[in-house]
């Protein structure tokens, strides 16, 4: 699993000439586990206004043609690009997931209040998102 | 026209509480000047996938149903919330937006040469997007 996480971030480093994408092509791709399970996809992401920075990526997970489909929030530097699957890699089982702050189509959550992102970042157990 | 400039600065700043924004919210939104006209609307943003930094956000202009219409590609920094206007404001006259680097909707630069970022900044005289 080691091999295959450093494979990931070569294939990134190795991209250096096709940094910049454009919102509406993340928007789609697929979200893939270490172990290569196919976990969702990239629902919308969310954009810090002031600085630009790219917070959270919201991942579509389950359901069918958007029933029963549900919102995963996942900070934006857990996941990896790997231009080999053309899709970012994230270090999610699918049970840790599972149990992951979410939401439904229904239901979005306050992002206006920071403690929602700060509640994702705990759960990963990633530093704080800086506000 | 000085106050006007700080009067934005203001009102992002105290916007803090609501600083994140979901990239499908960004998309659509009005581009003003600081005179109040209406140059377009944000068409895409360009991300940078390794940081996630947003490094340009690309405005349409002119144009009906997208016939005759050109994309603008604007360094991110220099655009400025407003939340009255509920728009980005950018300190450019519509004269300097003609002269800028541009395309049609059948000639999307390339994006994967850090030159085409590089000639925006230029123009706009603002620091190169760091890559």
């Amino acid at each position: 699993m080691q091999t295959q996480t450093s494979t990931v971030g070569t294939t990134v480093v190795a991209d250096e000439t096709s940094r910049l994408i454009s919102s509406d092509m993340v928007v789609g791709t697929s979200v893939y586990n270490l172990q290569g399970e196919h976990l969702g996809s990239i629902y919308s992401i969310m954009v810090d206004k002031i600085s630009g920075q790219v917070a959270y990526a919201v991942m579509s997970f389950g359901g069918f043609l958007g029933i029963g489909e549900s919102y995963h929030p996942l900070p934006w530097r857990m996941l990896q690009y790997d231009v080999c699957r053309n899709g970012y890699v994230v270090d999610i089982d699918r049970r840790r997931l599972e149990g992951a702050p979410s939401y439904n189509p229904g239901s979005i959550p306050n992002w206006s209040d920071s403690a929602y992102g700060h509640r994702v970042d705990t759960y990963y157990g990633v530093p704080p998102y800086g506000f």
